[in-house]
């Protein structure tokens, strides 16, 4: 199978086989592909939280306007955006590169700076929009890992995200939550399991320009 | 090799090698992976243009930055957002899906309504946000779907979208310009080749809640 077979193969699943879990293994595989998400300049302005927890699942579900993905999922993926936009961000980046790469000082000294400089002269609301757009690079990576790995997901944006914020304690750790990724197994009986895949035909959304 | 060893293969490509061409078959995955993105609601509200022209790409070249991905890569994926934002984007879906499904209208009918009402009712500003956060799922998923299909990449939001929609015509299409995604085969002497992944350590990253 192919990657493309694997995304023909996923759909945003909307019932779970809730005697099915996904094992250590596979979750350890979605933790480092969340983990490799490429990042604007690299920042990493994002964390995931992996829900086990059958009593915060139920906790969530009216929050997630009472959809049975949160419910019935092996585990449910909270994609979170980081809120303490400072210097120390740009600086733990280059000190991990000076770290992982030995890259000497004399070398990160000027990007380091020059970095500061974009990334301090944003106003916040701007530095959130940005680290969203990441949350969703990491979204758009986890369901093709997860298809590709034959974990169904279902990416969703629907539910309040300053009551799950409250309910996962999340402001004590500088996050808010951004997106939610439900996996598991789909059940037999999801009645959106083997639906046709609905896309606008090819030449409708590719413009070559040769 | 597994997907998380081509997550692990993947980099930000800075300079191709100008000789090594994507084939036919496997641009036609990309473009069947783009288009197999999942959007908000199934909206698609994205199209993507595959640059080949090597007189477009050297047009561009100044308004990224003098970035010599842009000028080196084999195609030159530009990732647009719609901008057409009416009942038609909605009321194309619904077509879509009595047409792919054969989902009859009388089971339509609500949602196509409950859709146009969400839909119809947000901020010009607003939508374009949410058209941009869907541009970025494309983007994460390319970059996965290209490193397992071993094709550089490289994740592009340095460019002046203004400029580059001018010189694109993209306003007649309505469409504007949201990231670059230059593919191809990296260049032995491309000086970020080889470097080792900065990443933060994955215990720093995900958090588990058994």
């Amino acid at each position: 199978m192919n990657i493309i077979d694997s995304l023909e193969w996923r759909y945003a699943c909307k019932k779970f086989d809730k005697t099915k879990k996904i094992n250590e293994e596979q979750l350890q595989e979605l933790k480092k592909a969340f983990n490799l998400t490429a990042t604007s300049y690299g920042l990493q302005p994002l964390k995931m939280l992996v829900i086990k927890s059958e009593k915060l699942k139920s906790k969530l579900f009216p929050l997630a306007y009472y959809q049975p993905q949160v419910t019935t999922c092996s585990h449910l993926l909270v994609i979170c955006t980081e809120t303490n936009y400072g210097p120390e961000a740009v600086d733990a980046k280059f000190d991990l590169e000076r770290k992982l790469r030995g890259t000497k000082e004399e070398i990160i000294e000027k990007f380091r700076g020059q970095l500061k400089d974009i990334y301090l002269k944003k106003e916040a609301v701007d530095l959130e929009r940005e680290s969203m757009y990441q949350a969703y690079i990491a979204l758009g990576n986890l369901m093709t890992v997860c298809a590709e790995l034959r974990i169904d997901s279902c990416p969703m944006e629907g539910f309040i995200p300053s009551k799950v914020d409250e309910v996962l304690g999340l402001s004590e750790r500088n996050l808010k939550s951004a997106l939610l990724l439900p996996v598991g197994y789909r059940a037999a009986d999801d009645p959106t399991n083997g639906l046709a895949k609905i896309r606008k035909p090819l030449e409708e959304v590719v413009i070559d320009l040769d």
